[in-house]
């Protein structure tokens, strides 16, 4: 018997049904801008949270009672917990997972067991895919959990450590590539610092650079066409990580020769902590051009870490979706629930309640930002605003002849006296309002 | 009469006066790792803050009663601000001053009246340069107080706004330059967005990297031989600046082929502004080669805005001096009191007492971090943590020949099983804590 | 001709209207619940950041140029200003405003000036008032802008200055009781401390109990029938204010024998501001027996400074207006808007965005809250997860015979071993997605 | 053989000493003000992050591979926690300890074996304390880790979860009486809200204001002299608990008839997190006459969870010991370290490390404050700052026969126009560092 035997696959039912374990908006085969939502949404549900996470925080124990977290023989574990995690994937309708190495197979105790461990559960995943058609959005290995990684991984001061996460990094991204994964992320859990007084940034950073640029070159090894990807995060587990927002990791790829290997993988949370909006992180990665996937999730406002939560704001998912779309979107990437229920929340429905409401804000969101695109009023206005940069002028200082000197001269030769313009941010908050709430 | 008459010139009288307009452990001339701290510190009074703010708030009218903010003939009022200006730097015996350009001279109501003002003011400030021995640390430019730059400067939706801006920094730097400035600075008070939905992200950055490429071209022309700085600051007013934190300006001048051209001005209080520690900015800058300058102050650890206090923590400085020191001390740059006494401190003598309170407790963190520089316990315990990545394996990971897979081959050869050494951050911290409290 | 002469006066148009201009929701006489749209919501323009704020911020001077504020005679340009004022509130078609003291007239340079300025623009305020039918919902007295209160007004260290506010609060008080005003506000805009090095905070809070005591006694001998309320907020100007957030005035009402006497105007920017929802906020004050009105706008979530924007989430309106309706709807208050455009938002039409968006949010956000109070499913959820309360064990705990003892041998005497029932919180998030988008 | 059988006792060695584990400024028989720095600081180490956490975190396994941990017979384990808590406390000299009902006695899985076992291991809690002499400072109940606690304790919408933790109390108050211990604290560890969805506020604060009321009667029943103290946090695990401060608590000790029977236990990362400096909560509670004991940590200021770090601020120490020293001092009290070594410090050296080091910190605190108090410069500055209410009008003011027209009236006639007179905190900045780095 199931864990999930309780719960009839998910259909869509419409705005009207008052079913609460159905879509009212999601309706994979419809139709918005030429595709399909499942298309253009690409929903991944993920392993860690919803399947390894058992429902305990810092201050309080396991609350969730899974089958498959009842302890026991490690594999038989695993086992399980695959059967129960495509059983939910086919039964939500999700087209997409996503994993770490240690979350489908035990670790072990050493790198034989995990060799071995993670072989024969790539045999079993590979079949489920097989049955259900369920793919893999993308896989990654842990290299922030073992207490070998206390001092990260890349980045430890032991080069053993590293050597250690290579070989995870390694067979994650061969195991990726045979799943046939779309992508492959890399998560610095613990690359950064507790403490800068034990800390040597520089020299953290090229081992960071060296892992990376190794990732890079395996990737072309393995004949992996999937896309790499970093997810910055700006702390917690550490004080400070090195991959803190989309900026800076633009720049660490910059100096490590990285442009155009790898993009990143946004996550709401992530925005916040960092002290930016979720639309400013993938307005900046859109950008500079390293635009990837979503970790779809969001923060507690007046919380302070990483709490996970179900988006459920399509206010400020249709301003996410609107510039994902502008800019061509999802490619390779999707929307992976980087999501966990609440510790309260300990039955099986909950569990479908959470990905079910996410699921919906999304597609909702999907509709308002086609709206807003079909004929994209934001967007004239926007180019309107810079129009003069298109201008004689504006031509002229962009060029390669001009310079301080010489736009200084035009400027006291002609008395510029330009006068503030408005910025009509009001207006443009309404506009948004009319295509999100009618 | 003089403004700051009361005051006599400040003088060191030790750590047992009980004098509270003396230095206690500001000894300019005392000697330091082989330099005077005056040598060291390079200590300068910033003009806007201490001459130009009138004691308002966002919530309240000014508070200060300045003689030269009383109103009337504006050439007259600059004149009598120069006068008090350079009387404070004397008394105080602050060896350097920053501006802008119009903190020291009318704005006027257009650009020529901008020229003649500023040449007029020039002239005075050179004189009085020469009759104190007072030196100018650093110039700039003010794009952001006038409502033309209400939307920006080099990222104004307005050419002509940029071309203002450009004849400001012209202007500006050649000032700086002819007054002897030691360095040029840039701060984007509003070069960023209040709104995404009005903001074109991607051409606004290409507007900036312009400007700043046409800066570090002129000032060739020029034949100014200071650094060119950048102060990051996450927000404010702005909602977001692009000039963020030292991390995404690092990653800004390599975009725009800027490296090594332009380093960074760090600001206590906009480090944490931006999520960071002021020793995590100064660190980073220093580990990414782009540390200039410092503007030294410091924020309210509970209020959310810029409040620009003086430095009161030893403790907090003493890190930074540390690092400073480290890398070889403060070159072109110097320690800039971008701070402002609080508005309720409405006297002369509160002017003074936030200048000499701050000049006495960064002379502590100076000695404090000579200290801990005399025998370098820190860098020992340091090197000692990364020591393995000179041996062997870590020589063999960093070097070019090896791969993912090579690496990856000898751990699972070996069965690298790495066991977690501790980071000893308590024990670190006590040492600091030794060397800064005896 | 007046200010706003480019602007038709606003008209309900419906959903469909592309006007940007017209109101899409907010249906002055709609009737919702059996009550107009107008009476529920009880909408109030501010004078302050309407009409008196020039569009200057911390780093930039004034931008907006409105005739009322070109300088010249200072009771000349009041008139201007009520002129311009009661315009725009009949042009938007508000029902009532708000004003502080001196927003209406010129304070002057002394008490008796103040006296009769005011008096002055009273006959005017209440001439107008006559002839549009726009109400006042609420006056104040300004404590704070002025040098004299830079060290707080009844916690000022001088006594003086503690009466010059009784004598600006017992005029506003008088001048709101003529002007028919339904409510009298506090705002301790610098009632609390910069810093406790120099702060008396027993001492404090007795004087500013004396000044509410006085307060609520002035109100009974004027026969003023309105309610009085305090505005929390935790910082901004200063450090940390008295009246932090709702708890905290509720725990100091207490204090100070004021209980039943003030109610509380909650402001959703100072809700964020002191780490608390803005639905916290309400929904603790209506819980606390203390709700009066609120203060309408939004800050920026990743700002820390007030920026008092138009509210223009549905979604976070909805729950708080769930929650006011649930508690009856407000009585005396109603919604003010406290917010202001944009610095780069310089144009008469800007003024009307702002508000006509606010509107229509919160029109929306009244009909969506109207839908889930129908049929409360919500509440019905609530009621059944607390049902054990009303049973046996739950009342015999709560009745004043149990003791920890009695409960504890009832625990033990039946081995009570009670299991953890889900939360819920996912199901119920999508519950309220469903009612606000359908 | 014990775990820290490497660690030599730690003595008093004076500031010159070079040995990383001794006291180099904690001197316990040193006397201070007339009492020894024992009799000052009473110094408890903590139970739970000592010897009860493994070294997880949220994204990591357990580092510490203590003995007593190694998993086995949970009382073996309880016997041998207990041995190495009480070898700890006694090589490192601190006279106090604190600990919850379930980190010294294995929680059973029922109520008759969580009595049995907590009875038989207070049995070798009291031989421990007679035998080493040391005390107990406080005990307290875990109300918030077992999954019957997820949705709060006396707030929980089960009344028998109620009862649980009604039966945990008084078996806990009554072994904090039984071994001497000098208060009794209540930390309301999920006493909040994940959700206002699903939250009855008001509900929920009186079924928690019963319980504390129950509290409050079983310690006179019991006969136990000691005080019962409440430790306020703003959140975490919650979203929101409603002993979010200082504050907050007082109001709803207000509310539920509780004033004079329960103080607070004030932590120093609690109050950063609730947005609070830990000087101003102490202060606050300190003028609000709810001062009670002291959880001494610190927070990270650029991380927004709970660190509880070693406090290692001598500066911020010294203002907290300020208030506390002119407040009377301790009473039963004192500083109870609710700390933990950092997940990486993984060896018995590094608890050693991090006690010594805030206990050597807060000496120098406790030293300097002491200074500070000699002269109380600060004190007297205060004091001349408010002169003038102790003066004629001051008091009239005050006085019962005033009113706001009285006051009024006076001001008008005497046409008063109080000038702003400096608030001086930059030099009372000064006057602190000067006491506190010479």
């Amino acid at each position: 018997m199931s864990y999930f035997d309780s719960i009839a696959p998910v259909r869509y039912e419409g705005p009207d049904s008052e079913q609460p374990l159905a879509f009212r908006h999601y309706d994979a085969g419809r139709r918005v801008l030429g595709k399909t939502m499942a298309e253009h949404l690409r929903f991944a549900v993920c392993y860690w949270h919803t399947f390894v996470w058992p429902g305990a925080d810092m201050f309080g124990q396991p609350t969730f009672e899974r089958p498959w977290q009842t302890g026991g023989d490690a594999m038989a574990m695993s086992l399980a917990k695959a059967d129960a995690a495509f059983d939910f994937f086919s039964r939500l309708g999700a087209p997409f997972y996503t994993f770490h190495d240690t979350d489908v197979a035990p670790e072990g105790s050493s790198l034989r067991e995990y060799v071995n461990n993670f072989a024969q559960m790539l045999d079993v995943l590979e079949r489920k895919q097989e049955q259900t058609g369920i793919k893999l959005l993308w896989g990654t290995a842990n290299l922030f959990s073992h207490p070998r990684y206390a001092a990260g991984a890349a980045t430890s001061p032991q080069p053993e450590v590293f050597a250690y996460a290579a070989t995870q990094v390694s067979h994650a991204m061969a195991a990726t590539r045979r799943l046939g994964g779309a992508n492959y992320v890399l998560w610095g859990g613990r690359e950064g610092y507790d403490t800068l007084l034990n800390t040597d940034i520089r020299r953290e950073r090229e081992q960071l650079g060296r892992f990376m640029n190794m990732a890079v070159e395996h990737k072309y090894k393995l004949g992996f066409d999937g896309d790499i990807l970093i997810e910055p995060k700006p702390q917690e587990p550490t004080k400070h990580q090195y991959d803190y927002d989309v900026a800076t990791v633009c720049g660490f790829l910059k100096d490590f020769g990285l442009e155009g290997e790898i993009k990143t993988n946004i996550e709401g949370n992530h925005a916040t902590l960092a002290g930016h909006s979720f639309h400013h992180e993938v307005a900046t990665a859109i950008a500079l051009g390293v635009f990837g996937s979503i970790d779809a999730n969001r923060g507690d406002a007046q919380n302070g870490w990483d709490t996970d939560q179900f988006p459920n704001s399509v206010e400020e998912s249709t301003l996410v979706m609107y510039e994902i779309l502008k800019a061509g979107g999802f490619g390779k990437g999707g929307l992976n629930f980087d999501t966990k229920v609440r510790r309260q929340s300990n039955t099986p429905a909950d569990l479908f309640h959470g990905h079910i409401g996410a699921m919906d804000v999304l597609a909702l969101a999907l509709q308002r930002a086609a709206g807003m695109l079909e004929r994209d009023l934001l967007g004239e206005l926007k180019a309107q605003r810079y129009a003069a940069w298109d201008g004689e002028l504006g031509q002229r200082i962009m060029a390669s002849g001009s310079s301080l000197a010489s736009v200084s001269d035009e400027a006291l030769a002609q008395q510029f006296n330009p006068r503030h313009v408005s910025g009509e941010q009001e207006r443009l908050e309404n506009l948004v309002t009319r295509f999100i709430h009618g």
